[in-house]
Parts: structure tokens; C-alpha cells; sequence
């Protein structure tokens, strides 16, 4: 089995490490754009071999685990020269605009669209660890523009990586994503820079900060080339979501000021149903 | 050794759990207004008895662990009571109000005013683990007011829980706590906020959110009965950080609107640096 993973970063490399673990007979090949990442992913054992994209064609899997822009240029390349066993995948924090790009596309039903929930705050193939994906959720969108055999393929792939399988629309997966996602990721970046221009004189008051901040925080250790062009993409929800949440901090904020505590007390309550939530 | 620890919920309880290990014949009593607490705290061992307020002059240490504006009334009282050996502490996360309260009490040499960063977003006396204080912060303010013996009995007893100590201003503190640590959980509780009223008829929708998500929105889960009275009591700092948050938020929102994805990428890219900063 030939699988072709397209950028050996945290995603790609995790999937590439599981990949070798299941299947006894494979071979990874590895394409990204950063030569120094190549040269680390194979140091590393994430993938066997360095390839280009010219001999794609013979590939079993073919997974794209780069920059939400750059996969919009790549896809349809990829999906000029596949045949017909070839299942490409993108691992996408957005799904319309890659769905959108490859709709005419005459080899449509070889992709298809996914987003594994799953990951960490770092990048690059060191980034990269075993059982990345174990538990979490792979969200599918317009699984029925798959070819019928390759949808099977892929569900074979993600259930030997212990994921659960969620269908959804594109455009809905990008308008929740937004809420429990992409708000999260700059809630965290502007949370960090807030502090950071704050105490930029005083370094020592980090030793202040427990864990609390740090959780908080995490997020904003992401990838800006990875972000950048996700937020771009999914503007209007991910603009919609800071909107409410920018009004939301403001009225708390007016409460706080109006010395209004009881509704100070019973934000913080109603939100306290999180707990519930995510269990 | 006669140990009274008022409010037997996380921070008291996890340091009755921890003085119960460290000194081996001491006497834990309990203080709460919430009964329930109370007996939970003895039927988890929290506690070796319940106890009232009248006998807290036999005591050595009195630890005052309730929400802040409550230490405010009870802390003087206190005072009124104890007797040359006793040390009374406070851990509430504003400093200047309680240090002002008893500026002129005759009996000031008796408190030191800490605050010690660790916690969890639980609270009660079920929340209650060993261990919480070990290689934590704790930061004590004006301690050149508590008497030199009672220092040293104080320090000894930090240093029993593994916890490194910082001197600080009390007003310094409560500006620096509203950045690293009362902003966070303003932002956590927005964000949750703002996520739960977007999906309130999608329950499921919750099932995408990822880890990142979760360590971001952790801190929602907090107490409102203990945050109020900390946001009240820092109003000042708090609101000063909460607009700081807000502006940052409405520019990177702004950045995104007009396509200036360079600034985007700038933004992230420069807040990164708290990688190195939390190391």
C-alpha cells in the first residue's frame, strides 16, 4: 500500500506514525514544501521516503494536511492525476471552500472531505505522536459525492484510528466550527497578547500566573500560517462569533462597572452549565 | 497544634488534607456556613471536628478560605479574639481590601495576607486533593505588618507544602492578578457563554469541540459565589484589563474583516512568544 501524506507536520505526522502501525505492508511517502520538515519527518520515522507530487498517481491514500489555502491550489492538482483506487483526503479546519473548489472537478468522487478533531497546540513534525486520533471525532462532509468503494476505504482508515465518524453539511460544519473551534483559537491569541503587552516590562509576573491562565492561554502557542488562512477563509462565521462574544465580555464588563452583581453571579452561573455540557 | 480552617471547600479543604499529613498531632476544625459542607467535610476526613467561631482563641493557625467579600467581615473578628500564638491567614485572590480592612486593628501582627495560585475549577469540599500547593506560587503581601514570630510559623508551614513564596505590594498584586489570572476567567466564562447561547437547540453540536475548546473554557466551570466578590473587589484592574481584552479583540476582528491577513499572521506570530514565557 502506497500512502502519500502532503505536509509532515502535527497532523500529518501523527497520521503518518498510526498509518505504519496499522497496515504491515506500506509505504509513506512524504511531500512538503518545507525541505527542512521533509528532512526531520524522515529523521523521525514518520515517513519512509521522500516523494513529489508527479508519481501521486500510484497511491492508495493520498492525505493533505497543509495550509487550508494552499490545499484549495493543491487538491485539484492532485485530483488531475489520481486513478481510479486513489482516496484523497484533506484534514481541513473548513469544508466549503475545499468542497466548493473541486465540485466540477471531474474526479470528485475520489476526495473526500474531513476534519479529524484532534490535536495539540504545537506544530511541525515534531509535533507529531502516536494515537493522535484515538477517541476523537472525524467530521465527513457531502460524504455521498465519494465514490461508494473509496467512502468504505476511508472508514476502514479512520476506524483502525479509533475515530468516531460524524456527518455533516459543509457550510454547518463551518458556521459550528467558528463557535467551538475558531473563537476558541483567538479568544486564547488575544488573551496572550492582552497579557503580554501588559507585563512586557515585568517578566517575573508569569511566575504569577497559574493554571488557569495557561489553559487559557495554550491555544495561542498555535501555528499562525496554519490559522491565518482558516480564519480567512470561514470570515463571516468566525466575524459573527467574535461579534457576540466581544458584546457578551462588554455587558459583563458594564456589570462589573454598575456594580451589578447579581447579574455579575448569574452569568457566571448559567455558564457554569458547561460542566454538564462537555461531559 | 489546633488548626481552624473556615470554609472547608477547595483551598481550606486541600490544605486541611495536607497540614493533616505534614503535622502529625494536630487538630483540624472546621468553620462553614453551608452545613452541608460541613459534614461532607468529616465524613471525607477533611476534618477531624465541626467547631463555631466563639473558640478560635485556643487556636495556632486560622486559615480563612471563604469568598473575599465575606473575609471582609470575618477577618476583623477574628482578630478581636485570638491570642499572641495564633496566625491568621488569608488565600483570597484580592489583596489590598482585606489589608485595609484591618490596617488599625490592634491585633494586625496577627495576619498575613497570601495568596496562593493553585486550584482547580471545582470547588466544595469534594474538590479537595492532596498535593494542590506543591510547587506553587504563594504570593504574601505586606509582611513586614505580621509579627516576626508569626512569619516564620507561616513561612514554615508554606514551606511544609512545598510552595515558593513571593513578596508583593498588596496593590501591585491586584493589578497583576486582574492580567494573569482574573482576565482568564472572564474570558473562559464569555466564551463559554457565547458557544452555549449559539447552540442551545444543537446539544450535539458540543461533540465537535475539541480539546482546544475545552482547556480554553475550563475555567467557566469556576464558583460564581467565590468570583463575584473577586471581580467586585478589583473592579478597577479588572475593568482596565477587560477593555485592553476587548480593543485587542475588536482589532484583530477588524484585521480579518478587511482581508489584512499579514497583521492576522502578525498578531499570532508575535503572541507566540508565550511558549517561552510559561516555560
Amino acid at each position: 500500500m502506497k500512502v502519500y501524506i502532503i505536509g509532515v507536520g502535527l497532523i500529518g505526522g501523527s497520521m503518518a506514525l498510526d498509518i505504519k502501525k496499522i497496515y504491515s505492508e506500506v509505504t509513506i511517502f512524504g511531500i512538503d514544501a518545507n525541505e527542512e520538515f521533509l528532512e526531520k519527518a524522515l529523521e523521525l520515522n514518520l515517513i519512509h521516503q521522500k516523494a513529489t507530487i508527479e508519481t501521486i498517481s500510484e497511491a492508495d491514500f493520498v492525505i493533505l494536511a497543509i495550509p487550508v489555502d494552499v490545499a484549495l491550489v493543491i487538491l485539484p492538482k492532485i485530483l488531475d492525476v489520481v486513478t481510479e483506487k486513489t482516496l484523497v483526503l484533506d484534514v481541513g479546519s473548513t469544508k466549503f471552500p475545499i468542497c466548493e473548489v473541486v465540485e466540477n472537478h471531474l474526479n470528485r468522487r475520489n476526495f473526500m472531505a474531513t476534519h479529524p478533531i484532534a490535536g495539540t497546540e504545537f506544530s511541525g513534525p515534531t509535533a507529531a505522536i502516536e494515537n493522535l486520533f484515538q477517541d476523537k471525532t472525524n467530521i465527513i462532509c457531502e460524504v455521498e459525492k465519494t465514490a461508494f468503494k473509496l467512502q468504505e476505504k476511508g472508514l476502514e482508515l479512520f476506524k483502525k484510528l479509533g475515530m468516531r465518524i460524524r456527518y455533516m453539511e459543509a457550510k454547518s460544519h463551518d458556521k459550528h466550527i467558528a463557535y467551538v473551534s475558531h473563537l476558541s483559537h483567538i479568544s486564547s491569541f488575544m488573551l496572550g497578547k492582552t497579557v503580554i503587552e501588559k507585563e512586557k516590562d515585568e517578566r517575573d509576573i508569569f511566575d504569577m500566573a497559574g493554571s488557569g491562565f495557561e489553559s487559557t492561554v495554550r491555544l495561542a502557542k498555535s501555528s499562525p500560517a496554519m490559522w491565518t488562512p482558516i480564519f480567512n477563509q470561514n470570515k463571516k462565521h468566525v466575524v459573527n462569533s467574535l461579534e457576540e462574544y466581544i458584546l457578551n465580555l462588554t455587558k459583563f464588563k458594564e456589570y462589573i462597572e454598575n456594580n451589578d452583581l447579581e447579574s455579575v453571579f448569574n452569568e457566571m452561573k448559567n455558564t457554569n452549565r458547561i460542566k454538564e455540557i462537555l461531559k
